[in-house]
């Protein structure tokens, strides 16, 4: 499971769907799950992950974006999540109150409306938020942050990632057009 | 022949072509094509790939759009087809009915106008209509999904792909530029 | 010097400044230039360069785009050229009829101005307009076509066909910006 | 520490920061610093970078943006530098007098304000200002030039240069968009 890691981070950074050393993911275990370390960047070694209980202490060095996974595989049936900031994504939320509606193909089949969801980072409200969202859909927007999509492998997860980016520039580009 | 598959693959990728596990390749054979594995990676290995029968049972795991694959090879001489989703091309083709007018050199060149049509994804509509429209050229691009293009290899066919790409890029800029 | 070739194609590539098989380069020996096949992948192996002489027979599948390079060797002392076609460039080429005033500091200190040139592809029009520019520039582009840069090598030549998409770019999104 | 050199420098290319050869980057030493040599690329090996003293006569093929990096370290606490030129942060600077206001979570957490220097490239005008900016700040843009990050490490300036193009970018498709 582990080499999926840097896997899906490389397609991440090469769909420019996250720069730096931002975003992070995780997959589920037993009663945890493992997740990306804090500052790390997504296409590294896999020892660049730690793994983190579903309860208990948080494991030093974990993502700080911790509260989120904890509340989303508490909530749902999903074995994987990926959080990016894909910039069309990002800058679509900042624009619509409550949800994207998608208009091609992809995003009609898989999600026809995107829900743009709010709260501070490393808050345990975002991570109510996103989870309350993420237990009847694969992919949500925190608003002017980025994407947090789930599955049932990181594969679909990054899938959602990629096709919320899509579905945005889509949009984007159509609403300029003229 | 199959090392070509993730060759071209790759190639679609870098240039964002098509993101995530969308988007599928075949190359014809002689009495069937080989088809890239629905859901898998375009720049996967070549074990991504089953053997399509142009008559008879579809394969199983085959590219869910197998129609328009055997209904372009039914209906011309072309010898592989490369299907991908290319933002400004998807998003131009919302906005335009029946067909998109080149500006630049190379589209005036290789494509002076790309014909988008219109179908349900998977629907034997869209793949009778693709069909027509490649039985006289080498790309089409089907509202709000993507391009299709078919020549006599996958070399041929991305390159239609990265040319309807590029001229609804240069359009888009042309025309939100003031 | 032919592991240039494909060392810059990559480069080329990967900033998107020509996608598919377009664009072609070429380097001078003597009495002619090294220059890559027509059809060939700019970052191709090297052995995708044929060797043209600037009198006498045209070499077999040497670029269509031979009479160009020809005339720029004849007119200046540019021992490499670079022919791209980045999209904000060629865009911009469209609405500009004589030349593009660059507002960036890199601009403004190897490109003040960039020329635009008209005529159809492959003609000795376009070859002799080309010429006359870059005998006193590095920096042309051809109207709705594509970039041509020359100088003492390959990646000068490639750094001025990098630096006019990025004044274009540049240009474009404060134009658009409001 | 030399090894970071190209490893950040294959980043920033990925990410689009900068082209060609454009760009420096440099990391303290005791009474000095490595720098990135004049012309090199930035993801080459780390041979393309020489030494040069805080105080004393300048080395010899250094990045003529050298008087940048000396004051800052001068001026600063910080230990490296990365100079990119990102497309929508050089357009942006161009459009604002003095400083750029983000709106992306990211931006609030760790640039809530990008300060716009100006000054002619290579001059020591430019430098000071520079350097007056980073000694209570991680990034600033020089206008229509491009970024200085500066930080604890590579990494970190590095960080800070994806995410000013990134909130940049946000700040365009936001204003773009109707």
């Amino acid at each position: 499971m582990q080499p999926d890691f840097p896997r899906i981070g490389k397609r991440l950074f090469c769909e420019h769907l996250v720069g730096g050393n931002f975003g992070n993911m995780s997959v589920k275990t037993d009663d945890g799950y493992f997740i990306t370390k804090t500052g790390s960047y997504l296409d590294a070694d896999p020892e660049q992950i730690v793994l983190m209980p579903l309860n208990g202490r948080v494991t030093p060095r974990a993502s700080s974006e911790w509260r989120v996974h904890t509340a989303v595989y508490n909530a749902s049936e999903h074995k994987a999540i990926v959080h990016a900031h894909p910039p069309y994504a990002v800058a679509l939320s900042l624009l619509n109150d409550a949800e994207i509606e998608t208009i091609d193909s992809e995003g009609h089949l898989l999600a026809p409306t995107i829900r743009v969801v709010d709260g501070p980072c490393g808050s345990q409200l975002l991570a109510d938020v996103v989870a309350k969202s993420l237990a009847s859909a694969n992919i949500v927007i925190a608003k002017g942050h980025g994407t947090f999509a789930a599955g049932r492998d990181l594969d679909l997860a990054y899938l959602y990632t990629s096709l919320a980016e899509h579905c945005c520039k889509v949009l984007y580009l159509t609403k300029t057009y003229r």
